[in-house]
């Protein structure tokens, strides 16, 4: 096995593939530029002399194309963009993902392209439909595991949920002989879960004795981040290299076959029975005539990529923000900035995300608004560079005040006439974006979404809710970390200090609305992602002790949690961070009887 | 077959069986709610003598419980309450839909209960996930057709999806001699459906020669209607009588299969393999040890209940709106009452479905809104007996221009300052809901939906959209419609007559933004619920003639559906009436690049 090591000839590479993964950043629905972005890269996969290279799952429509899969003039585009990056291929051979059409069936499916061809298509076995996956509402499942055998050596293809089931169609190939796996993935960001793939794609490589090479794409779609990752195993369940996270790269290197038969020799394998490999798909062998390769640029070490816990998030945040900003065409953003840490967050993101010049902060002060929330987002604003606009809500306030003072006669103010001041600050930022054609950009965070500590129409209202998976202690942490980060420390310590409030009435503090963010954060994660019943939750918080959340707090917050499912329903989109957010990830009646 | 007529002792009773469909209204989560209510209609089925009885697919849970079923305590609550209502079952059989659970798998299920146990279950074979359904999210497909034996009939059960396949249980069932089928369902309402229904329904108990027992729920869910419409065939694809649509209603007949077996034998078969009936499920037959029923009371006739179109969409909106409040809490509502036709036909609509002493209008003139509008509005009220409070957005209007002045200075006024007065009356009528604890009830159509012709936090701005899947000349429709129907005709002609207007600026009005709203539904109708592509739009609108769309029109209708995918995603729910409504049932990315 020499991978990530040159050969400068014919003479030696006979056993020896050189193998790319074309991490590319596609956008659903642009079929013209998906296919314009694959063929370009198919250019650099060959310039590197790759005899394959792999593309993300379904490159050609980008993923998740959704409902617009379900529009026949949506396949046409995207077969008849097949077909024309089909004629520009020659002697490598290129894995692209598209919607295969066939007797009225859709299939999430890889095209084998050479020579101008589309030589064989594999069709995606194990369909995912579940969390933010819906692919069994589109696609059928194939039942054929093609094996392509390039100037001999084995190479079986097949899609990202196919590893992750115990026997898929990789057993199957491999045990039709291939010798590397190559897998197709639109496999979204979650905090933790590179680690996950790492142990996925070493387990089936070591399990097969079988190389494997992961092609992950990146960039931002809606909700979803996909953070890369690309990898190649080796059949030792050995992580061999991976590519950079969060940014277009080709993954190359040369595959040497010739030490994989002593190695399966000597590896006791599993045993499947074939009739357990039949009821995954039939396997069948595709010879693709390719030429030897002659004078291959060396290729450089690879190495394996790591980011720390909040670089990552960090990362998926820009490029969440960035990608989606840039795939709906628009270049400028409006954040409320309210002199706390959540719009101080959203505010260094977007500057990092599309630069400080494309940012306007805008202070929305009001009679309850302290000294310090405005020069704290003045500090802010001035270390990001950002510029800030200032308009007291105040005019607004009291117009408010007189037009609804006949028809709230009597009443005690509450509730409702903080949400008022909430809803006068969203339109005036809404009609500021609509004024200058930018986007509004929220800074609720996942404690808040989560308790309906927001109001909608007001703080709610927006294009893009940066924050909304995270946290509000790993708003804190990612503070701490863009401080640390550079460029510069942006976030004033004033703003880490101060205790949270939503200033919507004279000294209003968080702390006498909600619990202590940790119990809260606590009690969120196990209610929310982990689905854990709140008997259980009262019972793990009891056993902290002074440090957790009593019974009452506990079921407060699942209360909460359960009656606010109409606010995050009409929530803009933003990232996904955690292994379970609000969107798609979770869909929950909103007129429930269910009392936990 | 002596259907619904009666029987006086058990001698003539050897061939007869006695069914009920109890087409109840379930609260999805409220399972002990729903366990009392089946309790209780079980009692009901049984004071008619009926020796069987059908409730809707997932009657415990309601249906659709969604996410809800992901929580191992929501499974085990469910189980525990069919336990419960197992135990109080006495000589009769009641069929009653749950969520089964083995092995770490969800099954979509019925539980047979008789004589305090559950005897046997059936779980769904065909497990829709198009359209709003997403079953194969949650639930695994059973694999075994349960066949029951009461008195000697033999009866096979089996739920909703499983009779739209062409080959599914019930011909499994019927080829080991079931002489009834019942078909446990929770079919939401489409304008047109029951009439495909009784085509299902019919065809396939006259291919099988059986008499099909479909029971059918009521009741409104976030944004779903069931519209029930239970009904009974025979085994000539005769419809013998149907419950009332949109109550809770029991449906009881006598079915005498003694005739059966002639019919089957005149009745040549269609031929279905054994290899094809055993790849849908294995049969098996139970025998379920009933007493003879004695002394039963007669039944009335069977009728077959029809709705008008027009009838059954009013009727769908009322139910909608009544059960969104009462399964949310809620007991009154809020509308913003412009004097314009939507706002009109929403407020006859909550007026007939929670009472006009539960609905406030309120009147927000702004400088452009013409004095026609008021009086208007008043008429309207005034007729339906809904209060209407009347709060001019004058101040909010010039606070507004104050506070945005430095900000706009040298611009143009536009869309923003458009947007801006809508906004305003978002956050009044909001306020006023959030003061006394109503909801505020959206008036936007889905002509208005499909094209964005809306201010997001504006007139968006509520709980309830009721009329959002309600095109512009529907509406008319149902103006007239709600006119005749009486008590009284409410809605005043100088509502229907005028030209539409927004009223956001001098003398506007919606034929300047859009495109005539018959030419307008037709392109939204062939675009949105027919799928067609934008290319054969096109083609089918110059057929018309002069009465067609022209290109230009379709191409722009066509782009501004596609570019307010991020208003529909933060709007709120309402009724769906059509074939293919904006929410669950249409889910397209936000971020696309694809241009038809």
């Amino acid at each position: 096995m020499t991978s990530g090591t040159s050969d400068n000839g014919s003479s030696d590479s006979s056993g020896t593939l050189r193998v790319a993964a074309a991490q590319i950043n596609t956008t659903v629905g642009d079929i013209d530029g998906n296919a314009r972005l694959i063929e370009s890269w198919i250019g650099r996969a060959q310039e590197q002399g790759a005899e394959i290279v792999a593309f993300p799952e379904l490159t050609i429509t980008g993923y998740p194309p959704e409902d617009l899969v379900l529009y026949d003039n949506f396949i046409e585009a995207n077969i008849a963009a097949l077909k024309r990056i089909a004629a520009t291929v020659g002697n490598i051979v290129a894995l692209v993902g598209f919607v295969d059409s066939k007797d009225g069936k859709l299939y999430n499916a890889a095209a084998v392209l050479h020579e101008g061809k589309v030589v064989t298509t594999y069709r995606k076995i194990h369909l995912p439909n579940y969390g933010v996956f819906d692919e069994r509402r589109y696609f059928t499942a194939g039942n054929e595991c093609p094996v392509l055998s390039i100037r001999g050596v084995l190479v079986g293809i097949n899609i990202c949920e196919d590893i992750w089931e115990p026997i898929g169609p990789s057993e199957v190939q491999c045990a039709s002989g291939a010798q590397i796996i190559v897998n197709l993935n639109s496999s979204p960001f979650e905090s933790g879960k590179q680690g996950h793939r790492i142990d996925i794609v070493t387990e089936m490589s070591r399990r097969n004795r079988v190389y494997t090479l992961y092609a992950n794409q990146v960039g931002g779609q809606d909700e979803l981040v996909f953070d890369g990752g690309s990898m190649l195993s080796g059949p030792d369940g050995n992580l061999i290299g991976t590519a950079a996270r969060f940014e277009e790269v080709l993954l190359v290197a040369d595959i040497d076959v010739g030490a994989l038969e002593k190695s399966r020799l000597q590896h006791q394998s599993h045993a499947i029975s074939p009739i357990e490999l039949d009821r995954i798909g039939k396997s069948k062998t595709i010879e693709i005539d390719t030429a030897s390769p002659t004078d291959r640029p060396k290729l450089p070490e690879l190495s394996i990529h790591r980011l720390d816990r909040l670089d990552a998030v960090y990362r998926a945040l820009i490029v969440g923000t960035r990608d989606y900003l840039k795939k709906t065409g628009f270049m400028k953003v409006a954040i409320a900035v309210s002199g706390g840490i959540d719009s101080a967050i959203v505010t260094a993101i977007a500057a990092d995300a599309i630069g400080a010049e494309n940012v306007v902060g805008v202070a929305l002060p009001s009679r309850y608004s302290s000294e310090g929330s405005i020069s704290d987002a003045e500090d802010l604003c001035s270390r990001l560079g950002v510029e800030l606009w200032k308009i007291p809500i105040e005019p607004g306030h009291s117009a408010f005040e007189e037009m609804l003072s006949e028809a709230f006669e009597g009443t005690e103010p509450g509730l409702s006439e903080e949400n008022a001041q909430a809803r006068i600050r969203g339109n005036i930022m809404m009609s500021i974006a609509n004024k200058f054609g930018w986007l509004v950009l929220t800074t609720g965070n996942k404690s808040e979404m989560a308790t309906g500590y927001a109001t909608l129409y007001g703080d709610m209202a927006g294009a893009y809710a940066v924050i909304k998976d995270v946290p509000k202690t790993l708003v804190y942490e990612l503070c701490e970390h863009r401080n640390k980060r550079g460029p510069g420390a942006p976030i004033p310590r004033a703003i880490i200090e101060k205790p949270p409030s939503a200033e919507l009435r004279p000294d209003q503090l968080d702390e006498d609305s909600l619990p202590p963010y940790d119990q809260l954060d606590r009690v969120i994660h196990m209610y929310i992602e982990k689905r854990i019943s709140p008997d259980l939750i009262v019972k793990k918080e009891l056993e902290l002790g002074a440090n957790g959340a009593s019974e009452a707090i506990v079921r407060r917050i699942v209360r909460l949690i359960d009656i606010n499912e109409y606010k995050r329903l009409q929530s803009p989109p933003g990232v996904k961070i955690t292994g379970l957010a609000f969107g798609k990830d979770r869909r929950l009646p909103i007129a429930s009887g269910w009392q936990r």
